[in-house]
């Protein structure tokens, strides 16, 4: 059976002050501000047409209500439903607009990973921004690309996402015990490296949203703004290149403390019988290609970086 | 009295296998090879017409032999030595192409912060390959920059190359004490931000030599060019954007250990009564306008950075 | 009955002297060389896995020998050969290796549209190049991406492209008639914006061949390296901005006048239920959204550009 | 006798309509508006730290009312009166805040070609707006760069800048008459091509004020951005790249016909002892070095490019 489960497509963060996390995610990322309700606030990218991909909530606690995907089959939605239920997961239907304004009939389970995840296939669409270029601000943030979840065993996640679900992996990190035990996946429905990942670790987490951007250069972009205002502290990792997916990415934390990743450069994937890419989690550049970016402040003289024995070179007669 | 000092010219570095310092300057970062002598390599950059501006010598230990400034006015070389030669320092005269093959007359001296630096006027010329792109390589590496030195007493280095040699400073840091103490500064002739930096530490040092590459994207490719290469272990920090000066930078160790920087995007100052910017030492922008970014691993689920309480979000149903 | 035709995948050119086009094709715009047979040349990109997606082949006139997509079920060929034949198309089946070395059994036809397009499922595999960006070169050539072809009869063909072959529209144009005629379509297999185009115009003929390039720089790369090798005839049109597709491009000539295009920018199409934009043939945006870039030499003191009324202005005391 | 002047610093150019420009400098390519007069719209670039470098006075008719160099001499500005004078050129003097605010004394001279020029040495300052990178707009103009002259006896106008004023040539085009003529030349002060070129031709007049900004990429996002504001027709000609100069650039013209240049990528002049380079009126690479960009609107059908035999590639079975 395949679901018709087309790309990761929004997701709903809790955040704790909505003023803060718009002067983050509107005018310092540049991510289009659609609407408001009362208590949230309905955010996109550029190149998308859904009326929204990221919705901000506000709440006590910083956190994620929900991942979504959507189905181009609305029929699918009962069919999850039943197979969801028939694993004993919770399931749950929202009606049209009930908590996201736009969306159609929706279905919320709770994944065998632990993870919140909802299901629709409607939602109002809006006119795309891609050639509002007058519009562009901040990282030019063009969709949403992917979620990446820490989940304790990867197996059992990427079984239920590969075999119940449909998807495919692209890529994935194998320890170097014998056998091998799946330590990451990335697993795609669009045709590029992912939609979802699942990362070893304590969970279930999600450890951030991936969002799509034009070029490097807005990676660059989004660093100089966020230090320009003052939000350098947001600059969690990067920019850099991962190993694994090829993507340029910039990790960065709202005031809240939720991650987020500023991606782009990976590789499209047309062809459904594609060769996974196996990668040891013991090389060094699966997770940054560019190396680890030692944090020694050089220009303060104390600084070696990478262990070098000299810091700076002596300049005799 | 004002020298007619132009530019940071060219600079010698020792290295104890020309062979693997040439993988590292000319196959990965692209620096042009002009000629090689017995123990010598001359590089130069895509835009400069000197016939080189980085000579790499053998020698059994790395460092640098000397730093070289260009005069416009030859008779400037013996003003100078009067000059240095009144203050005791030691000074030596090379014929024409008495070390380096296409430089005229030169003046070596060491300098009262002690670091040996070398004046000249005439060199040879080649043609610039500034518009054959067809031979662009690596990093596009289009001219030396600049002198990064550290020395103990500041104050004193920088009084000697601004009232002696009539160096103009584009920026400068101090101390919070009281009064201020000197703690670095950037001279320039040259019309942008530096041609010779100081930096309290130990030393005399040579810090780096900085050469200038053609855009902010030519410092991501050779991050990429150096990690396919398995020469990922040369970025020692960086791509990053200095407070000071502005400049998108990367800092690399050749193979011997010895310290370039890749810099391109400051600025031009072609006022001589320029307002010197002033930073405090204290300030977090000041060496990195980005951030310190850490090192933390986050993809293998432990790293947290910035001391962020959560490495993850909560995924609550 | 959909066929599982995943992607534009290869062409074979024709060119009347191989050297001359691999000047062209692999020094200067950066294509990677993988093999020669003996009159033949094949090229590929740097994220492809193909072996090949290019091939050059001597022959004493320019043109096109095939445009060939891939099928992810081998059992397609059989299928497609049923189909065309049942509409009279003339077929032809090649063995393994019998043209193309590495290239399985593959089936020719004669499309109704009457251009020559081939279908294969299995070709060897190469390691991709995607992370030697020590390799890249010139235009940063990723992959294959469409073709583009004149047609007579735009409508004719797209019923069978999207009706028999089951290829989906992204954009099109349509004329400004009562009722409208279809003048263009952009149709797709893969998750962007084509596959293949057909248009309004003498025909059948291949109009280009669209290769994708990492960022809108390789682009300009890409002219400043033909330039400089004195190949700047090859420059036909751009670089600019497709306002359909979206794409920043440039349109070149190869040595025999074959057209390809450096492509780049468009977007993801992940959901089938896409409603496909519409353009009218008289928007001036639709080709060019940048405008017409007149050819006027401005600089020679004559020209005027656009009709302006005054070439300077007038700078009077 | 040298005078002190620094750089090209500013001009006033006339508009009929201030709105109306301010949305074409300001809104569309993120010039920074630093105040408004009755009459005046003050603007600036992000890198300056000058007041003002473009003022837009509202006229009957478009122009130009002078072109501005700063000295840092303040007494060269009566050396500059009598010189004038004493050469029969009309002189006026300004007093503080006369015309523009915020300016200093001035002296308006009609230079011997003809042309409007003002001297200064006194502005106001105000804090630059480098390191805001969240102020920066459209096409990051960073400052302005130069004025681009048409007379009819260019060696004239070049003896009087260079052997009057103190100008050095950095380029030069002459004629392919024996003996040759000077046809066009690139003259400066700072250290980069030009402050000021003469071009043969009806004069005197203003060609176009250039306007340095950041990347190449800052040059493509103003035309996408001028295309979505529905001000394609601003775009005269470019994007490309001069063969003299090296530099990327965009030719618009703003709505009242007034042409300004975007222009990116020259290069470092440090050395007074330069050798300029030299040009023939008839290299096809001095003005465009990539092309002359046909208009062909090749994907109509029936546009050949370049004279091309054949629109398409036939495609034959």
């Amino acid at each position: 059976m395949a679901f018709s489960i087309t790309r990761a497509a929004h997701a709903e963060l809790r955040v704790t002050d909505l003023e803060r996390a718009r002067a983050f995610y509107v005018e310092a990322l540049g991510f289009v501000e659609i609407a408001r309700g009362p208590d949230r606030l309905y955010l996109g990218g550029l190149e998308e047409r859904d009326r929204y991909s990221l919705v901000l909530r506000h709440a006590k606690s910083p956190g994620v209500t929900h991942i979504a995907f959507r189905t181009s089959n609305p029929d699918d939605l009962d069919s999850l439903a039943n197979l969801y239920q028939s694993f004993g997961c919770p399931v749950r239907w929202l009606a049209p607009d009930e908590e996201e304004a736009g969306q159609g009939r929706a279905l919320r389970v709770q994944d065998p990973t632990g993870l919140p995840v909802e299901f629709f296939h409607e939602i109002a669409q809006r006119d795309r921004l891609l050639q509002r270029f007058d519009l562009y601000r901040g990282a030019h943030v063009m969709r949403l690309d992917h979620f990446n979840c820490q989940v304790p065993n990867v197996q059992e996640a990427s079984d239920w996402w590969v075999k119940r679900l449909g998807f495919s992996c692209s890529e994935y990190t194998v320890t170097e015990e014998e056998p091998p035990r799946l330590w990451a996946t990335w697993l795609h429905r669009k045709q590029n490296v992912h939609d979802i990942a699942f990362m070893n670790g304590i969970g279930p987490r999600l450890h951030h949203i991936g969002f799509w951007v034009a070029e490097t250069s807005s990676v660059l972009r989004a660093c100089d703004i966020l230090a320009a205002l003052g939000m350098v502290d947001a600059i969690e990792r990067g920019p850099g290149r991962h190993g694994l997916s090829n993507a340029f990415f910039l990790y960065l934390r709202d005031p809240d403390g939720n991650r987020i990743e500023l991606y782009t450069n990976d590789y499209l994937i047309p062809d459904p019988d594609w060769t996974p890419i196996r990668w040891s989690i013991n090389d060094p550049r699966r997770a940054t290609f560019l190396g680890p970016y030692p944090t020694a402040l050089l220009v303060r003289g104390g600084g070696t970086g990478r262990g070098h024995p000299h810091p700076g070179v002596d300049a005799r007669f």
